[in-house]
């Protein structure tokens, strides 16, 4: 362990808002950093950031992807080291074991525990060992009729809803909501199917369905030398169909409680022997009882509300654990102080089921600054979002010192954020930010389904692109030439 | 005191960077924030982040500085208070009798407050009242030869250099450094003239002369209700002749030392019935005996940093304390984390002994994000820096968990900052942070005087911005018609 040499340049394996995020810890850890690009990403502001980059191939998506292409960028490039950021590669075993073989420091765990614990049986049996709560579990049920059968046991054991869960699946994907033995029986085979699409792994299992939890997670930090530390608890339960949209650090639960579930990832993270950065996720149920729910073993989009809140970079810390490094920071120094909220600016059109508005070109770009306000974004004046990957441009995270102080300046930022050309979600979460239940600070993973209303917002944006729109056409035809 | 009205909407009296940190503030307190303009500003950010602005005359300068066109904006406004930030007339005494007259709240100290501490002779005898250790001085020389022959015993008395200050100064102006009785004799006349012309007033006094100390100041926050806390220190000993252009939180004393110093800051505030924000300043000598400096009765440019390490609002704590609420924070809940460093990004081209460049056109912006970046600027991509006001663009303030996080994170921010257009202190701040005595956080107010290699920065900008210039000469005229 003690004979790694320092590592002078890392490969950043990723795109978009993270790739930039990576690059910048990368740089302030005093190293090089080299970005990778399919070619849709050639006007990507994480390649301008970065102080090198390599071109991988044309894309889309399956270069960023493409393992042999990846350990050839950062061979050619002469990197020691590859950071996987989140999405993508990031938690394949295969990644990481090849990283590992050609002699690359893999910054995060490592491939034989991002295997196991990927698997979502193989982390829970974990849990329970670790004396973690679990949410009663069915197994992997077996192929065929008799898989069918023990669905239908389990749900008349716990009743209903039960949730339907790919044992690949992770962060929100691969989990449905089933409320009937009916709907059970017809679900099976269309997740089977999903999962092998999407992981090539179709294997279910079931849970006990809790009504409308709190999505509690606590992000976990190791060194390898046997050091882990919890940096307290965030809260992900604004989501939309399983996808988070704003996240809190910290928990906004009792502290005493956020103290327990703390420590129960704690529990987990010693079981396992976990090295680098992760997350272990939780279910709150309105009783205040909580349930393990699975680890990733990655950075996790949200990381940012922990790092404004404890004031410790992440980041920068995965790079110098991997290193071999000890930890530099004991649980004592670890604290909480204040609020902060991420939203995340998606190029999306929240009217439209949260359609993407990529390939649109954005017109305006005027981000706000001042106290509080941190911002990981790829979009400028000028840039044209892709159609190839997602939707995501921007993570504008706001801190107050009180909750109160933390909405009411999140308030101010989306009001003096203006993004013209593609529609965001901006003009949403202005409605949102305003909603007495989110500002009280009280709500679970069915807020956005108890809140219909809050789609009904004007669009200030959208009617200035329109406007814009209708004047360069007056300008260089004389008349409006489009239909409306 | 309990009968003051909410206030809905205040008058933000200044412009610049901190007119947009003054309406972010009120905009989060959930007040409306009204701007004023002279007309060479009418195309300055502070007016699109306002609610309203009220144009006040052509300027320059001039209607900043008129107390009565200032008290008619807030009155034609419907504003029921005035913040006066820094500088124009945030230290003026009439100023703020004149908005206590008209009924309006003027968010800072009392107008018998300004007075008196604003006057440098009655604010030392305050603080030696209050027990805080002060530096010998003369008491304000008598006019013409009996005020030459009291000095000349001074200099005798406590030796050279002795500091020949203003009685009207403070911030830094008004301010010099005498080495010999015969400069003495020559710089009495010449500074009375200066002080007269500058503050209208042109009583001196005489200081022993502190060979290079360090400069801490202290952050106190007081409200209508006899609470007051101290909000740690700041460190601003790299000034350019007696002006700050970095400041760093906290003081990086030992840490016992700058408790010392805060306590003798809150003795002070305790002694002379201080509320809302201000700022005590003290010199610390090479043998870490420290003397008290003077007040500063309002908001400071620096109080970026102590917000950053403190994680509390000033701004918005000033605005709750005028309205006569009770400071919601007690001294036990402020807790300095990490460090802060701020510089003041101003359009000035440092090897030409910082000659302003306004007047200029900002042709490219470009501003650093992520973790630990604070910026409070005023320039934008197509800004015409006016040439009638002071050269700063923007504050960048920077965060690290350690010192070392955050001089590397800064070095990283500075990279990838770029403004091309006017020459700035950027390149030669990106100089600055890598010298080893600055990286080291130890040192003093002669900092800048012992390096001047500091000087010999390459300057990427200015060789884009002159590129540039050529490549549109031959676009538009088939040769470059720049005489060089």
């Amino acid at each position: 362990m003690n004979t790694i040499p320092p590592i002078e340049k890392v490969l950043v394996a990723n795109r978009g808002e993270i790739a930039i995020r990576l690059c910048r810890g990368v740089q302030e850890e005093g190293k090089r950093a080299v970005a990778i690009y399919e070619s849709p990403d050639a006007e990507s502001r994480h390649l301008r950031i970065a102080d090198e980059a390599v071109w991988i191939g044309p894309g889309p998506r399956k270069d960023y992807l493409d393992i042999d292409r990846i350990i050839w960028a950062a061979r050619k490039s002469g990197a020691q080291a590859v950071h996987p950021g989140y999405g993508f590669l990031a938690e394949n075993p295969q990644f990481a074991a090849a990283c590992e073989e050609a002699g690359l420091i893999f910054i995060g765990p490592s491939a034989a525990t991002i295997q196991d614990l990927g698997d979502k049986t193989i982390s829970r049996r974990l849990a329970e060992e670790a004396g973690l709560p679990t949410i009663p579990g069915s197994g992997i049920l077996p192929p065929g009729g008799d898989g069918k059968r023990a669905a239908v046991e389990f749900g008349a054991k716990y009743g209903y809803p039960v949730m339907l869960k790919a044992v690949a699946g992770g962060g929100g994907r691969g989990i449905r909501k089933v409320d009937s033995e009916k709907e059970l029986l017809s679900q099976i085979e269309i997740a089977k199917n999903e999962a092998i699409s999407a992981f090539g792994d179709g294997r279910l299992y079931l849970e006990k369905g809790i009504v409308n939890p709190r999505h509690i997670e606590v992000q976990i930090l190791g060194d390898q030398h046997g050091n882990v530390i919890h940096m307290g608890g965030r809260n992900c339960s604004i989501q939309r169909r399983h996808q988070k949209l704003v996240e809190i650090a910290p928990s906004l639960l009792d502290p005493a409680l956020e103290e327990k579930i703390c420590q129960s990832a704690i529990q987990y993270a010693k079981h396992v022997g976990y090295v680098n950065a992760g997350t272990v996720e939780f279910l709150v149920d309105s009783d205040d009882s909580f349930y393990f729910l699975e680890i990733n073993t990655r950075l996790q989009v949200e990381h940012t509300v922990t790092e404004v809140v404890t004031g410790i970079d992440i980041v920068r810390r995965m790079i110098r654990v991997a290193e071999g490094k000890k930890l530099d920071v004991t649980q004592d120094e670890v604290f909480c102080r204040g609020f902060a909220i991420e939203m995340r600016i998606n190029a999306e059109d929240p009217k439209q089921d949260f359609a993407p508005e990529s390939g649109k070109h954005v017109a305006v770009y005027n981000s706000p600054g001042g106290p509080g306000i941190r911002l990981d974004g790829m979009a400028y004046q000028g840039y044209t979002i892709p159609t190839e990957y997602d939707s995501l441009l921007v993570k504008l995270t706001v801190y107050g010192f009180r909750w109160e102080e933390a909405v009411s300046r999140l308030s101010r930022a989306l009001k003096n954020y203006r993004i013209v050309g593609p529609k965001t979600t901006i003009p949403f979460y202005r409605k949102l930010v305003l909603e007495p239940e989110f500002a009280s600070g009280s709500f679970d993973t069915g807020y956005l389904e108890r809140h219909p209303e809050l789609y009904d917002y004007s669009d200030q944006e959208a009617q200035e692109a329109k406007v814009a729109k209708l004047l360069s056409a007056i300008h260089y035809h004389g008349k409006n030439i489009f239909a409306e």
